[in-house]
């Protein structure tokens, strides 16, 4: 115990001192004449603060989980090319995607970078190849594109992981013989075509539709009104030769519900196919490299092998043949590949709060703001508690939404299909609890870069724009929120029906008895992984039981259960977010029991720490729900502040262990002086 | 009583009728083949709509506040001429500041605007005039600019209120003489370099220095080093021919602090004066059409008379002449101009926030998603409770802060010298706070439209980047809100002291016995303004008694009394929080008080009470010292879920009473499916 904190005490104790000589210098003297300060100059955080106490190499290993050596190769390939916009500042150089580009200039640019991947064997294997390693060197090596630019990781994600990963899903061999080589080569550029102006979320909703005829062995594709017109189509706008068609099937007078078709909408000069119109969605508010485009289609027809049938097939004849009798089974099956998307999302909303704190967490080691006596030297601006406050507890989650991430790619790519409910469940939830966090790291990362933050150069401003996307697309937030509720609530009544234990989703916590909570905590229980553990298990349980209760109550009253779940959204929303922090915490506690005992496991305890009590202290639910007394709940306050006190030495450290290379951040977290020299301008 | 809620439990009735028979339609067959949907159409919410109980162009009164006359003028203007970009989208005509062009196209059609404006009077007496009247009117026009685009509001209120702004505040009867007629015309350009590369938020450590040469009888203005470079300065990049300088004065080698300088930029052709260096700032994630620019000056010269002399002078032989002794006071006096910022800023965030809600209430009225049956129609988004919950909280709060900006432009524009301080405080709390829910209420309102939102023509996505400056320019809000405390803790302190009653800043109710909250809430008290006003001045008087006790403690054990507010930063910003919310609900008491009885005093008693009951359910800190129980809160809670039903058959009409025509909204809000018909994409 005594070395769990590795004389963080020691540091505390300088930080205090040092920052209490600024604010306290001896004799002060409140109104003399303000003295002209010297000149500022940039001192690089790397000499200013201590050297870290903990292998920073080893931690960037745990935050990453996979494909390094991939991951570095890839950086190293956008670095040397020219295509990625290498500017120089400070003596250092940067690469970033475009702005002050009208959006065609900036999908052109996104293009040819795919182009130069391409050549660079960036893509191989993505659709060809076996097995886990090869998947995982793909999402490794997407990561790194979405570092670089969002709109070219999306971009890229739609033609492998939508269009691509559709054929591998629903299609069968002829489909996977036809199109995967071409796909991975670009011989084909492929789109998806879901969303329409109408409907997005609700799938079941949308309004193409598709129709047999036998007297040619083709199906006939059909946009019968404009809300129908497929919306939101990355690639179709400018690139796309292909689409996978999301409609209705009617066979025989029928609907047969959602089925996806391959259709071609360009040739190989790029000209528009017959009885295809394509029309562009305009300028968005951020991933300006990505051409969304709108689909009519006008009686295309597409030959009967083009229906992807690894669920459902037509006979030549006309016949509707498929193994799954339940419609709404046949439709979650189509559901799959929006999976992968959301198992991308949680990692690159990730990485991009990753960038967000690098950038602004440097920054608060190099700008000073402020002195506490006239004549004193301004004070490091990361020196200051309340901003620690609003940083380090987002370090400390974004390392924990890592670990969440690397967990859901691990459970994915070792997918079988007994795990596909913990996969869906988990997916929704990570996916939108690592956007929410992205967005509102961002967001403080840039006000707290002040006026820098805006500037589009130094990223964390522009990140905002680039991912707001993620909390409404591959499924809205909140929707995918309330299907973590409603999962959760069908494992609830199926264990209570069946009176066997819960097996699934980590609720096997809710077969022992109800975890209790001290009535008085001290720093060392709140610490204690067993005190976090016990009482976001008992959150997740007591929202559980309450919602269904209410739900139930509802039903008594004669009430549908969709329309319990409407009325009681305040219950669903807290249960959904108490079973997404209960599963990160145990991604983190994971993590830390993988490494062996010494600095780096007693600083990922102090990290963890801050993630399960700031946790605590900004949900109101444990105070509202009375999981925590207003004195325990006060107690935890003031160990958050403590926490951010002995974080405050390893900020630095921290953010290294991410493994941006430099040229990947804003150059606001580098010499600013410099960059923003005269001298620097006349370059 | 019986008619306080005119009768809108019947309206909820009919709501509730409506969903549940969405929800529960008579024989679900759960498992049966889906059936296609007839196509979407649009009906506009006006007809889907229930008629307003109150009079709209009554409440748009109330919010607008004043000079309705000259609104509607402007906005008119705006849609005759081609320079705001007119869009036809869906049988209507949007105007649209510029996207999709680099940042040099978006400075000059915003430079080609104002001389629009100019020439069709829009700016007289803007500088000249005398009296509230000309004042008021100014503060209108601006609202209306900044209603159609930021950048155009930003670049002219640089040009007035900081140029202008400065010259009337800090200069003397010979320079309003000689240049504010040449500003109001725009013969001359006008910006204001207060920040550095080096220093923002303290303004006090600016490293600029001029010295006086009494050989010559000029200023010598230096930038001795990079970071003193001026940073951020609108209008310097392209535009601006004269600036105000901020700068250390140095006389006789002793630093007398800062002070304002007017120096000559650039000629009458544009071109940059000697001894001028100018730099763009380059490209921002929003507001490009505002040219902001980095100027360096090496050892300008201007004449004795450009220093603006109402605070201090230097005679020509050198002395410095001062009839304020206290460098601090002087230094106060240089910052007043800001709090025409502050003022112009709550109002123009609370206009942006109207923007955001009417557009995503109005679609929320036209767009439905998923059935609750097989077979049902889908249902309107607004009638989902969560949905709800998301938007009209968030409208009650836009109502708030309507008041509470209006409140500020009154006292600000009936200013005396006695109400210095009240208006500092407020201006600072009411900037922070309508800036923060701005962009909260953007964010929310982009989700709640789901793509739609990320389209830059619908506006909502694009305001985000617009705004967010807000928050940390004029004074970062957290800066802001940390001074708000210290005032109060100034206040407290003074009070206890001289054992006298608190008499400003709105701290009278703690001459008053301490509120005394009913264990048992209800909702009849809930819904009363008198249990709402107890509970915010329990808070604030609290938390200030607590953060008075704290900081005095930390002061008796020898710490500076800075360095125990920098400790005590938690309670600060509750204290800061606190503050702002009571005083935003005396303004919206003192607007309903403005009110005769009848519909319209009903409504704004009913959003009222949402906005003060949101708040409670918000803020953490009234569970968390305990000035609600948990069952209390739990009360609250489902208050809350009441008034959002209860409210929602007044949606269209509270953001109907926003008065902003439709042409100033995005197109989302209005026919979107017409907008998106492929006939439209043709013309």
């Amino acid at each position: 115990m005594q070395n769990s904190h590795f004389s963080s005490m020691e540091k505390i104790n300088f930080r205090t001192k040092v920052l209490s000589r600024h604010l306290n210098q001896e004799n002060p003297t409140p109104n003399s004449i303000i003295q002209s300060f010297p000149c500022l100059s940039y001192t690089p955080p790397e000499l200013s603060e201590q050297s870290s106490i903990f292998d920073i190499k080893e931690m960037r290993k745990l935050m990453d989980g996979h494909n390094l050596v991939d991951r570095d190769w890839l950086f190293g390939l956008m670095l040397q090319s020219n295509l990625f916009n290498p500017i120089k500042r400070g003596g250092k150089v940067f690469v970033q995607p475009d702005y002050n580009h009208s959006k065609e200039q900036q999908r052109e640019i996104t293009m040819r970078r795919i182009w130069y991947l391409l050549e660079h064997g960036v893509f191989e294997k993505w659709l060809t190849g076996k097995g886990h390693e090869d998947e995982l060197r793909k999402l490794a090596l997407l990561d790194v594109v979405g570092i670089f630019d969002h709109s070219l990781a999306i971009k890229i994600g739609v033609h492998f992981f939508l269009w691509g990963g559709a054929i591998q899903f629903f299609g069968t061999k002829r489909h996977h013989d036809k199109w995967l080589k071409d796909t991975e080569n670009y011989v084909v550029k492929g789109c998806f075509s879901m969303t329409e102006l109408g409907h997005g979320s609700n799938v079941r909703g949308i309004e193409t539709v598709t129709t047999y005829d036998s007297s040619t062995g083709e199906f006939v594709i059909n946009t019968p009104c404009e809300s129908a017109q497929k919306y939101w189509i990355g690639g179709a706008a400018n690139h796309a030769t292909h689409t996978i068609v999301f409609s209705q099937l009617i066979i025989d007078g029928k609907n047969q519900g959602v089925h996806a078709f391959i259709a071609q909408i360009r040739d190989e000069n790029g000209n528009i196919c017959p009885n295809v119109r394509i029309a562009d969605c305009g300028h968005k508010i951020g991933l300006n490299g990505v051409d969304n485009g709108r689909i009519w289609f006008d009686n295309v027809r597409v030959p009967r092998e083009n229906l992807l049938n690894s669920v459902a097939d037509v006979s030549p004849d006309g016949k509707y043949l498929t193994a799954i009798k339940d419609p709404d089974q046949r439709f979650a099956a189509f559901l799959a590949p929006l999976t992968s998307g959301r198992v991308t999302i949680a990692a690159s909303a990730t990485y991009s709060a990753k960038i967000g704190l690098a950038t602004a967490i440097r920054y608060s080691l190099t700008r000073r703001a402020f002195s506490a006596t006239p004549n004193g030297p301004e004070v490091l601006i990361l020196d200051y508690p309340s901003h620690q406050r609003r940083l380090l507890p987002l370090l400390a989650k974004t390392y924990a939404m890592s670990f969440a991430s690397n967990y859901l790619k691990m459970i994915y790519v070792k997918r079988t299909p007994a795990m596909n409910k913990t996969i869906h469940v988990v997916s929704s939830a990570f996916k939108a609890t690592t956007s929410w966090h992205n967005m509102r790291t961002l967001q403080e990362c840039r006000e707290a870069c002040g006026g820098q933050g805006l500037k589009t150069e130094n990223r964390v401003g522009q990140l905002k724009g680039e991912y707001d996307v993620q909390s409404t697309f591959e499924g809205d937030n909140n929707v995918l929120m309330q299907q973590v509720s409603k999962a959760l609530f069908g494992e609830y009544v199926s264990a209570k029906r069946s009176k066997k234990p819960f097996k699934e989703l980590g609720l096997e916590h809710m077969n022992n008895s109800r975890p209790v909570i001290p009535s008085q905590l001290t720093s060392s229980t709140m610490r204690q992984a067993q005190f976090q553990n016990d009482i976001f298990c008992l959150r997740e349980r007591d929202l559980l039981e309450r919602f269904a209760a209410e739900v139930s109550l509802c039903q008594s009253q004669g009430k549908s259960k969709e329309y319990a779940f409407t009325l009681n959204y305040q219950l669903a929303e807290d249960l959904g977010r108490a079973f997404s922090d209960r599963a990160v915490l145990h991604t983190f506690l994971e993590a830390e029991a993988s490494v062996t005992s010494g600095s780096l496991k007693n600083i990922l305890g102090l990290v963890r720490s801050m993630y399960a009590l700031v946790t605590l202290e900004e949900d109101a639910a444990f105070l509202r729900y009375g999981y925590l007394s207003t004195d325990n709940a006060s107690m935890v306050r003031k160990e958050v502040a403590n926490l951010c006190s002995e974080l405050r030495p390893h900020a630095l450290s921290l953010v290294s262990s991410f493994g941006l290379p430099d040229a990947f951040l804003g150059p606001i977290a580098f010499n600013w002086v410099e960059a923003n020299a005269w001298s620097s301008e006349q370059n």
